[in-house]
C-alpha cells in the first residue's frame, strides 16, 4: 500500500514533533487545509493510513485518528475495498474559493495557530428555557455543572477588578467591548475554534440571544426571510422575527440543513440561521460538503449565514468539529458564542465575530441595544484565559461531562431501552432520543416534571407539526447517581405510558 | 389673614413632629396629594404661608419651602395683590379621576411613605454620547463624578457577592430582575420618587437604553408614532425606531411638550417619550398642570407615556419633584430609570415600572432581548442601597454637584456672560446655554474640542431644523478649578468666533 502516499500529500504534512502541537491534529489540520486550498481534489485518492504513517515516520495511531475525524466530518470518504478518497460531493467551486484567503492569511495564521486544540471552546445558549420547570432537576437540558466552577479563583478575579475600578472602567466603555477582552477572545476562537478573526471583528454582547436580537437589527428587515433548522432553536425564533422578518423552517437531514429546500425559498432569504457544529436539538454535525454548500448558497444569494457554535466544546466521540465561520471565503458568516454555559449563565456575557464589511452596522445596532457591556466581568474573564484557568476548566469539565454523559447512558440502556431510542450523544450537555411513533412527548415531560426531572419534548423544537417525538434529556448538572436514578423513575414513567 | 385658613385645608395637613419627615415636606405632601385627590379645586384660596403656620403651629421656613415648591411645580399659582390658589389651568377630571386610586392605596402608601425624601433618586442617561471626544474633559455632559464614588465599600460588596456565588445564582435567572433587587427598587422609587410600584411592576434591565428597545418591542408596530420632546434626547431615536415606528418630533414650551401639537397629529400615536422631571436637553421641569393635560392625552387616545426620568436626583433650585408616574391613575406611565449616573455608567443597571396590565408583554419583550440581566451587580446593589450607601454617595453628591455648578456659574459670568445666556441651570449634571442668534453651536463644540474641552451643541438635540444654538455644559465630572479654567478658555474660544 506504500505505494498509494503520493509525494504530494507528504508536501502537505509539514510534521513537526517540536510543536507542542498533536501529531494527529497536524496531520488533520494538513490535509483539511490542503481540501480546503483545492490542493486535494474531490475524488482523490489519499494513501491509506498504514502507508502514511510509514511515509511520515510515525505511529500508525495519530493517522487513524486524524482520518476518523476527517471521515466524520466528511472531508474524506470511504470505499469499501478500494480506499480513501476526498469526498467526491465536495463542491469544486467552494473549495476553490477559499484558496486565496487560505494562502493570504497563510503568514500571520499559520496552521499551527489555527489547529484546535482541544480546549478553550465556548458553549452558546440554545436552551429552550422553562422558567419554571428549572431549577437543578435531572435532566435539565443546557445546564453547566454549577458546583464544579472554580469559584475561589473567580471571586478572587472580580474582587481584583472591583477594586482595581479605576474612573476610565466606570465610565462609558467602548461598544464594541474591552480591547484586552477582544482580544483574548479572538484568540481563543482562532486557536480553539479556527475561527478566522481579528479582534477588531468581535463585538462582545450580553449572550447570545443579545447577538440575535443585534443581528436581526443589523440585516434584517420587515418581509426578509430568515430560514431555520428544523426542528431547532426556539429561543431563535423572538430575536430573528424582532425587525418583522418571517422564519421559514428548512429540514435538516443526517449532513444538516437541506440546501434544496434553502434554494426552493428564493430569492428573499436574507440569513439562515444554523448550529453546524452540534445541531440544536438533534445533534448532528454538518458535513464539510454540507457546510460548503451552504456557503455557496449564501455567496450566490447574498444572503448571511448565522452560524450559533453553542456546545461544541464539549465532543465525546471525535474531535471537536472547526467553525463553519473558517472555511468561508466569502466573508458570509455571522459567528455567534457565549459564556453562558461554559462558565455560568449568569455572567451574561457572549460576542458576535463580524465580517469586517458589517462592522459598521452591527457596531451600530449594539449601542442602540444596550450601549456596551458591563465592564467589570469583561477584565475578570480576561485574566481568566490568559492566565490558563479557562483552558483548565474546560478540561476538568470535559472529563466530568464525559463520565456523567456513560452514566445517562448507561442507564437509559438499563431502563429505558425498550421505549426509547438513543439519537445522538456525540457532544454538548444533552442527549437526543427518540420515542415510538405515537408517544406525546410533552405528555412525557409533564409526567417527568411531576416525578421531579427535568428534560424537555423534541417536538417543541418545530416551528411546523413536528415529524418525531423524543426526549432531550441533559446530564451536565447532575452527578452520576443522581442521573441513574434519574433514568430509573423515567423507565417507570415511560412504561406506565406505553 | 387667619380666616383664609379654612377647617378643612387643616384636616388635610395631619402634620406629625414624631414623624422623621421634615414638616415641609409633610405640608408640601399634604397639600399636593389634597389636589391631585380633588380635595383642594382648581382656583380655590389656600391660606397664606404666615396664616398656615399660625394654624399648624409651626415656624413659617418650612411652609414657606412647601409652598415654594408646589408653585414651581405648578400646582399653586399666586395672584398679585389676592394670595395664593389651586392652579386654574388644573384639569378637573384629571384631579378627581386621580382620587380612587389615592384612596384605594392609601393604607399601603401613606402620604409619608411617598413623601420624597430628597434621598436616593436616579439618574437615566439621556447622553447623546461622544465616543471618541469622550474622556474626562471638562464639559464632558452627563459624566458623574467618577473619582468620589465609595469604591472601597463597593468593592467589599461586590468581593462579598462573588464569594458567595451559588450555583443557584450562577444558574439562568428570572428575566425580571433578582426579587431582592427589585423590592429595593420599588422601595426607593416610591419614597424617593414617589413613583407608584411595587417590586412586581419592577423590571431590571441593562440601562435606561435597553429599557427604550424594550419599549418600542413591547409597545410599537410598523408605521406606529411615537411622539418626542423637541429638542429632545438623540439615543432615544434609534431605540424607539426599532420596530418600525415614525419619531414625531413635538415642540416643548416652558411647562412641558405641547398638547396641542401632540393632539394635532391625532390617533396614530401610541407613545409619548418625556423627560418630566428634567427636560433633556434644555433643563425646565414640566408643570403639574401639563402633567396631568398629558396623562389625560394618553388616556383618551390610549396611548403611553414613556417617562425617563433621568437626572431629578440632583435638584438645586428647588425640592426635586416627583415622578409623572405617580399622578397617573389611569396605568399610562412607563416610568424608565437608570443607576449610569447615580453611580457609574459601566455598571450597566436599569430599570422599568410597568403598569400591571403591561407586565406580560414587558417581560416577553425583556427575555427576547438578553433574557436576563447579570446577578452579581444585582446583588450588590441591594446591599449597597439596603446599608445606606447609596441614600449617603447621594446626599454627599449632591453638595459636590452644587458647588461645581457655582462654579460653573461663576466662571460663565465671568469669562461668557457677552456671548451667551444661561437657560437652566436649576437640576442634574449639565447647563444648558443659548448663544447669540447666528453663532453656530456646533462649530463652537468643534473648536472646544480642539482646545481639549467637551460639550455638546443644542442644535445636535433637534430632530427636526434647530430653532435655538446653544450649548450643554457638564459641571459633574471636573472639580472647580478645572471648570473655572475651563470657563477661562471657552470664553475665548467665543470671543474669538464673535
Amino acid at each position: 500500500m506504500k505505494t498509494t502516499a503520493s509525494p504530494e500529500i507528504l508536501s502537505l504534512l509539514p510534521i513537526d514533533r517540536e510543536l507542542a502541537t498533536p501529531l494527529q491534529q497536524q496531520i488533520y489540520d494538513g490535509i483539511r487545509n490542503a481540501i480546503l486550498a483545492g490542493l486535494l481534489r474531490a475524488g482523490q485518492r489519499v494513501p491509506s493510513t498504514r502507508a502514511l504513517a510509514t511515509d511520515l515516520g510515525v505511529s500508525r495511531l495519530p493517522v487513524l485518528t486524524a482520518y476518523d475525524q476527517l471521515l466524520h466530518e466528511g472531508y474524506l470518504e470511504g470505499r469499501i475495498g478500494s480506499g480513501t478518497f476526498v469526498s467526491v460531493s465536495v463542491p469544486d467551486d467552494a473549495l476553490r474559493s477559499v484558496s486565496p484567503i487560505q494562502s493570504r492569511r497563510s503568514t500571520k495564521h499559520s496552521p499551527s495557530r489555527t489547529a484546535r486544540t482541544g480546549r478553550g471552546r465556548h458553549l452558546a445558549d440554545p436552551l429552550p428555557r422553562h422558567r419554571d420547570d428549572g431549577g437543578f432537576r435531572p435532566f435539565r437540558v443546557s445546564l453547566p455543572a454549577l458546583d464544579q466552577f472554580p469559584h475561589t479563583i473567580w471571586s478572587r478575579l472580580v474582587a481584583r477588578h472591583a477594586r482595581a475600578l479605576t474612573p476610565a472602567r466606570m465610565a462609558y466603555g467602548d461598544p464594541a467591548g474591552v480591547a484586552s477582552f477582544r482580544a483574548a477572545v479572538a484568540e481563543h476562537l482562532r486557536t480553539a475554534r479556527a475561527v478566522r478573526c481579528e479582534a477588531e471583528q468581535v463585538l462582545i454582547v450580553s449572550g447570545s440571544q443579545a447577538a440575535l436580537c443585534i443581528c436581526a437589527a443589523a440585516l434584517l428587515g420587515r418581509s426578509d426571510i430568515v430560514a431555520m433548522e428544523e426542528p431547532g432553536y426556539p429561543g431563535a425564533h423572538s430575536a430573528l422575527a424582532t425587525r418583522g422578518a418571517v422564519i421559514a423552517p428548512v429540514p435538516i437531514d443526517h449532513e444538516g440543513i437541506q440546501i434544496d429546500s434553502l434554494n426552493a425559498l428564493g430569492s428573499k432569504v436574507r440569513a439562515a440561521y444554523v448550529t453546524p457544529s452540534h445541531q440544536y436539538p438533534i445533534g448532528t454535525a454538518m458535513t464539510a460538503t454540507r457546510r460548503l454548500e451552504l456557503i455557496e448558497w449564501a455567496t450566490r444569494h447574498s444572503a448571511w449565514i448565522l452560524e450559533d457554535d453553542y456546545d461544541s466544546e464539549f465532543r465525546y466521540v471525535s474531535r471537536p468539529l472547526g467553525a463553519l465561520q473558517g472555511m468561508d471565503a466569502h466573508e458570509r458568516v455571522i459567528y455567534i458564542g457565549t459564556f453562558s454555559k461554559v462558565l455560568f449563565p449568569s455572567i451574561r456575557v457572549g460576542y458576535i465575530v463580524v465580517p469586517p464589511s458589517l462592522r459598521d452596522e452591527f457596531l451600530a445596532a449594539r449601542e442602540a441595544l444596550d450601549i456596551f457591556s458591563p465592564t467589570l466581568y469583561q477584565l475578570a474573564l480576561t485574566d481568566f484565559i490568559r492566565e490558563g484557568h479557562f483552558a483548565r476548566h474546560l478540561r476538568r469539565m470535559r472529563a466530568l461531562y464525559l463520565s456523567r454523559r456513560g452514566a445517562l447512558l448507561e442507564g437509559l440502556a438499563a431502563h429505558c431501552a425498550d421505549h426509547l431510542t438513543i439519537h445522538n450523544a456525540d457532544a454538548g450537555l444533552h442527549i437526543s432520543t427518540l420515542l415510538h411513533d405515537g408517544v406525546d412527548d410533552r405528555d412525557v415531560v409533564r409526567r417527568m416534571i411531576a416525578r421531579g426531572l427535568s428534560g424537555a419534548a423534541l417536538s417543541t423544537c418545530y416551528a411546523g407539526d413536528a415529524c418525531q417525538t423524543g426526549l432531550l434529556l441533559g446530564f451536565g448538572g447532575s452527578d452520576e447517581t443522581v442521573i441513574t436514578g434519574a433514568t430509573r423513575v423515567l423507565g417507570e414513567i415511560l412504561r406506565q405510558g406505553a
